[in-house]
């Protein structure tokens, strides 16, 4: 049986996707790009959900940032099912920064990619639409199958293809497009998001949950130069990316572009980590706080670790983050390797509100000389 | 008293070694090389043990490749002994690929250099007899001694040396050359391995037992460009290599090359694994399966992590991994920092046989648009 | 109340620092330099701690090394207090290697900076004294509060400013400048240490404690090349650095530079290790030894791991690592990515003294071709 609600967002199921948020996919307008085979479709007029906060900044330019704060509840039930999960394959230009376009490919048309959420022992019955024009497919680490289930999902672009996998193991774990000889390509072009497994007996209760993704983006500009940007192979086989990004964009969950997220004083906030790649390590650290507790790579079966100040995630792998939030003011995350967050895009804000505590930080304090 | 028969590969002990493969290590052509000076030996007619399944691709080029099958077995014993270990060095020029030549340096005559297996406890009587021109030397992670014993066991071509040490403590771990200043070419041009150190108690059984080892190699020419490859020490200062490879060819582990290895639907495998650099972290991760087990960096004394996907293992470090096979079809290793997988050299293919379980994974499964 | 005795090296406390060492921090010169608007201070006639044993062969250059060996010792009490906490900013010209000066940055005028020791539930009142011309501030990844500080600490060249927080959770945590948008360029030019955090039981008692921390900096000239070397932001934002360094200079915890450090055979030695960054992962590996027990990220919370050859060290990180002395001789202390240890200077070593062990390592063993 089906499942939609309590284990995917809204724009994973296309229609749903439709009806809440008004999206309108026609217009596709085929593009040549300079830099080897590719064609990209660009979504013209696509417009944001009106509902979600960080999308009242949005406007009306296609945007891939996803929205932190959309992601699917934790799982009550006791008991496995069968879902039918469908993701829908979008290649638009967007902009990496104001001013700074880019061919991306997404599942989900956002980046990253929907988090999908089931119970360890669930079936699930998976469709992958290619409403682009390149191939693509997809490999879930969370599959225990012949590449991870790329070989069997498989699709041409217009075409659509699937399979069925039952969920063995728990932990959030990455998925990505796995195409043959570019896969690299096409996850720095945006192919990536998480799927979480969880145990039976769930996950901790936490107050508030969030959805962050790191990767890296190779273009043939420098970082900053005002245009389009081609995807350029050289500097991806070197491993010397233009930006690090999170949620696609930089700086894109911060006041200055789509709005940071907000918490309060008092909460404990879980962060779903994704660090996409395709080749970088992240290092992920939030600026004035610590990791309390953290499931490294995103195995739920081993105890978290306590009070770490920042974790190293692999490209192809995740973690799972969360933060006591004691005091108030804004909390940046970043990749501590800092020349990716001072430069290159890789910092995003969760703003907390709330009563100061000056027996625990007092900015008055102290300074006598 | 000596034990080789529980302890050591066959091409561990040259004597054992000649017997059982009938190589012939005869003709060594000196070669200069353009990049510093340096000299390597060419070790011609060299053959391969027919008795090895990966061996029979091999014909009578010269190959560095280390089967993954090839490796001792479980200790079965409770109590410490005294080993007679002997490793030869060998220099000689052999492909990274096809077409593609290089000067590599090695112990034992494959990559990674032979593992090498005991019991926490045992004493080891270590030879190294240099067949080579170049200095060289030794420092395994498992001894408590200066240099790792790389001091002890210097020495020059055409000479032997040796130490004699007690491993104290339980792991898998590198062993090296590191010969000084240059250690890092050295590591680069192939010689790196591992010893494991069981624990009295020994490692859970398990069905089946690989052993992979990543490098990299830094090279004066483009990447896959035919001819033969010099060393290039400018590029290595920049960790930016040609290749990256496992078993220290490019794809060499595949059905294309040397052939994949080979498992069956119900079994447990066991990989060790480890990682010579001299620079790189490795991102090792099965596509296609999830590592059921991990004792991350080889340290056997904690108890492993469960079901992670992709585990980071720094240069000079290794790891013990352990997969469930519930499905037919290839698993895929790779490195998932992706470019290192899809341009390098690093992947290789462990082939699981057996009958499908569509319960678990249904390739035929879903796909309505 | 103010308790600098068990709290701080003599070098955190200015007053103190000139008492007990005879610095003479006169004859400031400004000095412009070529790669954008930065200025710096020289100090002149600087002198070290002639009762320091690594200080001996400094003679009278400026010197920014810290000398391993000094750090406050393990707190005694069971019950919290209030420190009073100073850190004097101090810009000055000094030597990577002999003969290759660069513009360093400096919170008490060592790299890495002094490490700062409390108790978990300590209340420290902190003062930041910018003796230079350069704005900075200071993030501990100890604070619960915005930039862990570096909002409530920025300081003018020739101001003071200061905070109160409490030490909420255990660990051992970076500190390190974190002024807007040249946070990465300021901690490679060496604005970063540890404060520690022990937790109410303390730490398990060892022989000796040792604090080392590692960083890059990035120039514009070639390694090694001689004269005053000028920042390089373009390098940095590619991650390559000329230098990768152990305490702030180039093998200067050798004996050829400032010496080595002694221990003697029968002791357990603790390292506090701290990771700068800016973007760099360590890979902190003890040659002739092995870390016998870890926490990883500095994370006292979690029961450390046992007998780990290498362990990775994120940017913006630190660990604890301990090491038993079974046998005399050199240890030598490395990041195992290579050749950032045979050319960029990452390398120190511990003199081990004492009787040999034979029964363990004996180095005429063997070594019968």
């Amino acid at each position: 049986m089906s499942d939609r609600s309590d284990s995917t967002p809204g724009n994973i199921d296309r229609r749903g996707m439709l009806k809440r948020t008004g999206a309108v996919l026609g217009g596709l307008v085929a593009l040549g790009v300079s830099n080897g085979p590719l064609q990209f479709a660009l979504a013209q007029g696509e417009q944001q959900n009106a509902a979600s906060p960080a999308a009242t900044m949005g406007a009306t330019v296609s945007r891939v940032v996803a929205d932190p704060t959309r992601l699917p509840g934790p799982i009550g039930r006791r008991d496995p099912l069968t879902h039918d999960i469908t993701l829908d394959i979008v290649e638009k230009v967007a902009e990496i920064e104001p001013g700074v376009t880019f061919n991306y490919m997404t599942f989900g048309g956002q980046v990253p990619s929907p988090l999908i959420r089931v119970r360890q022992g669930d079936t699930i019955n998976f469709t992958l639409n290619n409403r682009g024009v390149m191939p693509h497919n997809i490999d879930f680490h969370a599959v225990y199958g012949p590449g991870g289930g790329a070989e069997a999902t498989f699709v041409a672009g217009g075409q659509s293809n699937g399979m069925t996998f039952k969920a063995m193991y728990p932990g959030a774990f990455i998925y990505h497009c796995a195409i043959p000889v570019v896969l690299d390509q096409h996850i720095s072009a945006g192919m990536f998001g998480l799927i979480v497994v969880e145990p039976p007996e769930g996950l901790p209760p936490v107050d508030r949950e969030f959805y962050f993704g790191q990767h890296e983006v190779y273009t043939n500009r420098a970082t900053g130069e005002k245009g389009h940007h081609d995807f350029d192979f050289p500097s991806m086989w070197d491993e010397r990316p233009k930006y690090v990004l999170f949620n696609g964009g930089k700086y894109a969950i911060t006041a200055d572009h789509y709005g940071s997220v907000k918490a309060r004083v008092g909460e404990t906030v879980r962060i779903f980590f994704a660090n996409g790649g395709p080749n970088l390590t992240s290092n992920f650290h939030p600026i004035g706080n610590v990791w309390s507790k953290v499931w490294r790579e995103g195995a739920i079966a081993s105890n978290p670790e306590r009070y770490v100040q920042t974790v190293a995630v692999p490209p192809g792998s995740s973690g799972i983050f969360e933060m006591e939030l004691l005091v108030p003011g804004d909390i940046v995350l970043v990749d501590h390797a800092l020349s990716r967050a001072t430069r290159k895009g890789a910092m995003a804000v969760i703003d907390v509100e709330g009563d100061a505590r000056p027996d625990i930080f007092d900015p008055e304090g102290s300074a006598t000389a």
